[in-house]
């Protein structure tokens, strides 16, 4: 969705840059941008219920602080909303993880992410659904706001379909396998996954070290760097050569990576659109085949992701085994049966890749490659597929879904854009170009205005 | 120290091991062993200050319900004090990171580590002493126990004191750098590191993820058998030829690693005596030197510390730059103008050494290599130098500390034993026997008590 054109219309569907400009100008105040949300939540929860903890009260009594603050003392992100997956702590709203063993968990303390973005100036306004610990694929209660039969991903559920639905202009979200990637995909909107460990991690519940990513989900490309500003995303300095000019004589690899035959028709035509689309604006576009061994990247990572879920969740397994989903109870029985030496070999061959894939993509302006394999399923038990986010997250780089197609069912279908690991700010810049051309042209439109 | 031979003696001289049995047979009660455990830091305390925070009546008060506990429902640990270090959540006391920034910070959560640690029934005794975040190299206000002039070392510098003092039987830690070997071998216990990430880290402070790991002391390794059994460490099933059948014929490899030059001659004096007594038990003792390549992993390593220190210390320097070390607000602003580049090469690099590391270690029963410079200097104000375990940190490999040889000044030594990845177990075992010789013969006596 590209930035609003009316001057007339209801606060709500202003973007956070968009919010931000009217803010600096005193042409609203944070409290009628909050009182706006809040009637948009309202007129809308019963069919989305994207929130796991919203108390209006604190919300307005922050709201009201952040218009009292001297504009000389006020934050990059001053009084802009932004909803917090309830996988990570706000020292202010209870951590539950939609965990009945975490039920009333209330660690009065923020994450680190959390820490940066109130420093800046941001309304934490709220913790958005999950599914359990960001770990599992059966949803939570919430809806896609495009179609209440149909799942909005996870395990960022309620991140994404807050963002979509118009509820809040920003959310942060968390990625081990497709917890990212999948809901923007599925609800329509762009979602950032930066490059592994390049935000701290701090505070949030740990499902495996080696994939975990915090990421952040908006409306458009100018919101997702005004949140790489504050959590200082920063590239080394470009090459001329490298350095983007434009989609026009722009080099853009299409990979269709080794799970390609999950896709559907759907995302076989959005691939195929977004190359089209691409050559139209006078970019190269050439499909690239990586090497045969990045064929093994998703065993990998399935072992990587296995064994690490054996270690983080023994305390859960402890403490209530009967109240966890039977994918963590496995993951702590071992029930696949992985050696030491398997998780090693696993491990050590995936970080290898890692420069591999960094030197293949460096050729190119940016690779294209699916979100998803389709249009969100309908039905809210499976949040759907991570298989095309996998190799990403296993191998740490940057991912940004931009949306702009559309399925069979007319539901949203995006793209994936991925850089080489600490190319994110290059990353954020062709995406916002690309994301012009795709929303524009792709066939997708929101009909929730 | 060997386990107590006289019946007549304090209880808090008894060992974790000791203790468990003499509360399973019903000798001593948990509130009777607690009570004694506080009477010792009362008399101590002023000379040592392990503790960032000690509430008695919390205590107590968890020492009773223990006591009542029906034996059916008694975990593995029933009992059994643990400090922890204060840079571990606990729900129950603050958690200050020994920063202003974080005073009275309560954080109403515990870490997966103390999760795991309650349900076993272990009696979460207090917080000890660590340097601001872990992360730096000034010391606490906490005394070496055996020479109040001197450090105990750090980052872990309440738990190592606390441990030595007879102050409690064992003690969570933490390393990125040193932070668990260095106190073990200024303070004469065992200390060990298992294998990176195969103890949750969920609910600690981060400094750089690659790097950070949960460990423990104790002052046998029968206790530190008892926490492995508890997190569940487990190696592979072990071929037979490579099984540890006591240090008559095994073969160990003397490794000083490229930093050698910094070994004071208490350090060297111990290596020396290390392998003389090895060898006089009937073991194998070879010298290796690590291929070439290894001579980078200390710079790698130091890169991947300050580039992950960039990202982990953003929110404190962003709240308040004036209240952390100069260190942190250097990683911040990147002082050493590392790029992406140099940092991804680094990490890609030190990754690949790992499995390679792991084949040479593998054709020994034990690595044996420094802990330490020299004794633990005079002085509060340097914990001392992290060099001789940064290797180890950085390649993940597990490491313990067996005490047992003394420097000039009579202040303990100890000789660090590391093993490939995931032989946690093994190592454990090999510790034991060679723990035994070293203190036995290796010339070091506590005299504190």
């Amino acid at each position: 969705m590209s930035p609003s054109k009316t001057h007339h219309m209801e606060p709500w569907r202003l973007t956070a840059s968009e919010v931000l400009a009217k803010i600096q100008a005193d042409e609203i105040s944070v409290q009628e941008y909050a009182e706006s949300l809040l009637e948009r939540i309202k007129a809308r929860d019963e069919d989305v219920k994207a929130w796991a903890y919203l108390d209006e009260k604190m919300v307005m009594y922050h709201a009201k602080l952040l218009d009292e603050l001297p504009k000389k003392n006020r934050g990059p992100l001053h009084g802009l909303p932004i909803a917090v997956k309830d996988v990570i702590y706000t020292k202010d709203m209870p951590t539950q993880f939609n965990s009945p063993l975490y039920e009333g968990h209330f660690p009065e303390t923020d994450a680190a992410s959390v820490r940066i973005l109130r420093h800046a100036g941001a309304l934490v306004f709220g913790k958005t659904t999950t599914t359990e610990f960001a770990a599992i694929h059966v949803g939570p209660k919430t809806h896609n706001p495009h179609d209440p039969l149909r799942t909005p991903g996870g395990s960022s559920s309620g991140s994404g379909a807050a963002v979509a639905d118009f509820q809040v202009p920003m959310a942060l979200g968390t990625q081990t396998g497709g917890s990212m990637i999948r809901p923007a995909s599925f609800n329509g909107i762009y979602g950032f996954k930066p490059t592994w460990n390049s935000v701290s991690r701090e505070g949030q519940k740990v499902y495996a070290l080696m994939y975990d990513t915090l990421g952040w989900y908006a409306r458009c490309v100018e919101d997702l760097v005004l949140l790489a500003d504050v959590f200082a995303l920063q590239d080394d300095e470009e090459e001329e050569e490298y350095s983007f000019q434009g989609v026009e004589g722009a080099r853009f690899a299409i990979c269709k990576t080794v799970v390609w035959p999950m896709a559907g028709p759907g995302t076989q035509d959005a691939l195929a659109r977004a190359a089209d689309l691409l050559r139209t604006h006078g970019a190269e576009v050439e499909e690239i085949d990586l090497p045969a061994e990045f064929d093994n990247v998703p065993e990998w990572y399935r072992i990587g992701l296995h064994t690490e879920g054996r270690t983080a969740f023994l305390p859960e397994y402890r403490i209530g085994k009967d109240k966890i989903g039977q994918v963590l109870i496995e993951h702590v029985e071992n029930a696949d049966n992985f050696t030491r030496k398997m998780q090693l070999e696993a491990s050590d061959k995936l970080a290898a890749m890692r420069p591999v894939f960094d030197k293949i993509a460096s050729e190119y302006t940016a690779v294209i490659t699916p979100s998803v394999p389709d249009e969100a399923p309908v039905g809210l038990e499976s949040t759907g597929s991570h298989i095309f986010c996998a190799m990403w997250s296993g191998l740490h780089t940057p991912v940004l879904n931009v949306p702009g197609f559309k399925g069979d069912h007319d539901m949203p279908i995006g793209i994936s854009l991925v850089a080489p690991r600490y190319r994110d700010r290059h990353l954020l810049e062709v995406g916002k170009a690309v994301g012009e051309i795709f929303e524009a042209e792709g066939g997708w439109d929101t009909k929730i205005l």
